[in-house]
């Protein structure tokens, strides 16, 4: 029975376990349930209505803008004359004039009033989301600075939409900024319904934002093969705008249009950080949360010594050959164009190898460990899981697909044996990675003061127990709920004696698991930035788009690879935290 | 203080309020909300980290599968010399021996064991569910046999897995149908690791079963557009294995083919109902619910007449149009297909305007009405409304492309303002149709008995409130939760006096729901059957392949229709739901 109650707590009921030693027991907690039935039915249906209500039609708002958007974004893609990228820069416009006017309004509104915020998530937004979302902001600032400055030159023969754009998206950064350092956190109370109604148009906007700027991003990557025109014709020019005809005034221009292309990726960052806080934000609506105490987790690097040193060989042998990739495919040249390859795959296949073993090692390590697991409701931790297996989705396909190319075509040759290998070891350290960083998430922060132990030096609760062993009919409900924990918990000390000896023993896993995070933590950014400053293998190698058809190929890699380099992103952040709680 | 409490109790929290009048009581809470910490930290854990791992573990091998599927899938869509359907098929066989292996042992197992299940979730498979799932297994059954008597012919010029894979098929739906009439409510307690992956793998399998029929059929009904070769050339020669130069043996091949492409839809929806339940199992394994009394619904159609009357004059139109459509769309003479595209767009205008207007007067009769809402957790319910919104969004793309095309291209001529206004119309259907069914679906079932009134009249709650107020010391807790209960109660039911006159009240607002529920319920399988069984004014209508390009517009309508039927479909079963609580 004490099982039973323990198993209903942890699925976040408050029923009384169905089965109670005295007839007189059962009787109160039958009422007890039909009392907490019309609980939650009364008062709370009009809490539960409003809330499905803003809910739902948040959830529309979201749906529909996201959905047009699509269909503006494909048909600016696939189709250069009816619709191009004005009509879908106005959609954006209008989207991020409503966002900002909310945010500004909601920004008002609650420094006005006094107790518009209560309560606050101290899971949401961390410091390391908040200072990445600056940082990212900051890039996106300057990348705007630099599209205004190149559309300036085409003012004479372009439409203006293509400046006010820039100009908007820069006001907006700014503002959304400052909106999501000062409220990442807040459980709003007051005003639900707009509130959700808003954070979801927010994040729409973010998300929106982002889907433009990857698209353009991608048409930018994706060089058509020689067959179909003359060779290694870039789409770019039709992504911006199409104004072969129409010449820069100034001599800045090809400066400028590289020079913001290269911070793109950093621009997509930002609006995938800011989505994330927005929908956390969402989450949060209406959601009561006691403040306990946070543990201030600090960020020490002298524990560790061999994984970041490793890592960052890695990384530097990594960029290196990165930089020499993007030079040599440059050139075009066929003969080397292989040799290239062969290196960068030889650099991922190292790297991916060492950080599956590494990983391994990690999970075995979690498995000697005692930690306990952090239970609780947690929509930053549960973004955080679902963030993660969704983004691997990505990086998954791309790598079934290369494999699925390359076995039905026989694999010959070492380039097809080196790119099926990378494939097979990305597809095992995605999956590794992904258990790792799960369980790391999971586990309780590793604190130096062992404020557990202290609860059962506290001599209250024994005489609070004691208290209830006499009053004992009124209290068995709580007894019930508390019983366990006192049992269960002299279960689990039992063995180590006092708990201190057990900390000392966990020194060397401590150690260890930081290792393994900062080690990967740093693979990950290698594997971030190849991808994100234009690394394309995938296309490189011929093979994807001989087998399926070039389109098919390019969707594949075009919608894949976004999501592959938010996952590398995203593992970075996550390592960092597990570090941190380790 | 009360508020918080209920609310805390609505989010699934059971830590106690944070204010407590005296010190001696706050003392008592702080103790008990650290012991309920460590009751969720201690026991908990192991049950926490073992569902972790076997929840990551069993996502992940879905993950794999799907991914690997679907790469396959492609491979053989688009590329007909590498990879075929028999490679597809191969795989696919795999995943049906391990499924069926998986199935076969569970039911053993727990027919052995006396106490395998414990508990069953009354709302998991539902006996329409199950009904369903009996009726399209028999369909896919008859559909399999077609087919072996098909591939028979094909036999000495054909590869042998054709007819070893409808012959599996068959076995599989078979043994899936029994397993999942028997065990659909089970809450696994025992084997949890192995049940998960086993339910995944079922789901997988399903899905990928899903995912090829799907494919199959799209192909057969997409018709490449005259330019591209010669006219109304269609796919399905390559989609059935490419036997252009192998011949049946006996004469029944034509017949069988085309009639087994009939039965498709049927095989297609027992994948998705065979999937929800094996997802809703998923989630309920290691759950522990208490057997609530679970009403019985009765399902009377003499209460309404108005809605079945004029949904059933809909349908018969709405088919009548459909056969005209079908057969001369056939025929192929363009000036027959505008007329009857037409003709079709006409009826579809006149359905969905009725349905959006019916579905608003029933969201207003929702507002009038103070039925309480349901609270507590329901995998089945959550899954229907995340289906009704995942699946109503492959409709709102098809829609939301159609516009934009349309708007682009100027919206000239009739048949272009009635494609403009059947899009519009849509998605403000759907929209409609969302909110209400998700808001009947969280309504509590109208009871005639009246059982709740009941809970006040018993003199135990008021017995153990007395109880509670002279032992008040250990009893604060219980007293928080259970005070506003009845304080809530007791302003609730003030106004009506007693609950009877309301309940009389109620009766034309029930009456008109459940006419809305049927009149929408025969409009949605009128939807259901149109674009089921072939009807795509998408590709007969040839703006949307003109704008876009035809790949382009083929992976739109192929990916969102199959979604979209899926909506029409689960919307009737959800609407079925609807009108049996109203």
């Amino acid at each position: 029975m004490t099982s039973e109650a323990e198993m209903e707590v942890e699925e976040g009921y408050i029923s009384p376990p169905p089965t109670l030693p005295s007839t007189r027991c059962s009787v109160q907690a039958g009422s007890m349930r039909r009392g907490s039935d019309v609980l939650s039915t009364s008062r709370g249906t009009v809490r539960e209505r409003g809330r499905n209500r803003s809910w739902l039609l948040s959830s529309i708002i979201t749906v529909n803008v996201l959905i047009l958007g699509i269909a503006l974004v494909s048909g600016s893609v696939f189709n250069n004359v009816k619709i191009n990228a004005i009509n879908l820069q106005i959609f954006l416009i209008v989207l991020i004039i409503l966002t900002t006017a909310w945010m500004l309004y909601y920004t008002i509104y609650t420094s006005r009033e006094d107790h518009a915020v209560l309560y606050k998530d101290s899971h949401a937004g961390p410091v390391w989301l908040r200072g990445g979302l600056v940082l990212f902001g900051l890039c996106s600032l300057i990348m705007d600075v630099f599209k205004i400055a190149n559309y300036v030159g085409y003012l004479h023969c372009d439409s203006a939409v293509k400046i006010v754009f820039p100009v908007l998206q820069a006001v907006f950064i700014l503002v959304q900024t400052y909106f999501l350092w000062l409220h990442a956190k807040d459980c709003v109370q007051l005003q639900r319904n707009i509130t959700r109604c808003g954070l979801m148009l927010t994040l729409s906007t973010n998300l929106m934002l982002w889907m433009a700027a990857v698209t353009e991003e991608s048409l930018h990557q994706t060089v058509v093969p020689p067959e179909d025109g003359n060779s290694t014709h870039s789409y770019d020019i039709r992504a911006s705008g199409g104004y072969s005809s129409c010449n820069c005034s100034h001599s800045a221009c090809a400066v400028l249009e590289k020079a913001y292309y290269y911070l793109y990726p950093f621009n997509i960052e930002y609006s995938l950080f800011a989505s994330a806080m927005a929908y956390v934000m969402w989450k949060n609506v209406g959601r009561l949360v006691d403040e306990h105490n946070h543990h201030s987790l600090h960020f020490r690097l002298k524990d560790v010594l061999v994984g970041p040193a490793v890592g960052l060989v890695m990384l530097v042998a990594g960029l290196g050959t990165f930089v020499i990739y993007e030079v040599d495919v440059k050139k075009g040249d066929p003969g080397k164009r292989d040799t290239v390859l062969m290196i960068h795959y030889v650099m991922n296949t190292v790297a991916v190898t060492l950080m599956s073993v590494s990983t391994v090692a990690g999970c075995a390590i979690y498995r000697l460990d005692q930690r306990d697991h952090v239970s609780g409701k947690n929509p930053t931790r549960s973004l955080d899981v679902g963030l993660l297996i969704g983004a691997s989705i990505g990086q998954f396909t791309i790598c079934y697909f290369t494999i699925v190319a390359v076995v039905a075509t026989g694999a010959e040759g070492h380039l097809n044996a080196l790119n099926l290998a990378v494939s097979l070891l990305t597809v095992i350290q995605l999956c590794l990675q992904n258990i790792f960083i799960i369980e790391g998430l999971h586990r309780e922060p590793f604190h130096e003061d062992m404020h557990q132990a202290s609860v059962f030096t506290n001599p209250y609760v024994l005489q609070a127990q004691a208290h209830r062993d006499i009053h004992n009919l009124p209290g068995t409900f709580m007894e019930t709920k508390m019983s366990p924990a006192l049992t269960v918990h002299s279960m689990h000390v039992a063995p180590s004696g006092s708990p201190l000896p057990q900390r000392h023993r966990l020194t060397w896993k401590r150690r260890a698991l930081k290792e393994i995070c900062a080690f990967l933590l740093l693979c990950n950014i290698l594997l971030w930035i190849m991808p994100a400053f234009g690394a394309r293998p995938q296309f490189d190698n011929t093979i994807g788009a001989e087998f399926y058809e070039f389109t098919m190929w390019a969707a594949v890699v075009n919608i894949g690879l976004p999501f592959g380099i938010f996952y590398r992103m995203h593992s970075v952040a996550s390592l960092f935290e597990v570090f941190l709680t380790s």
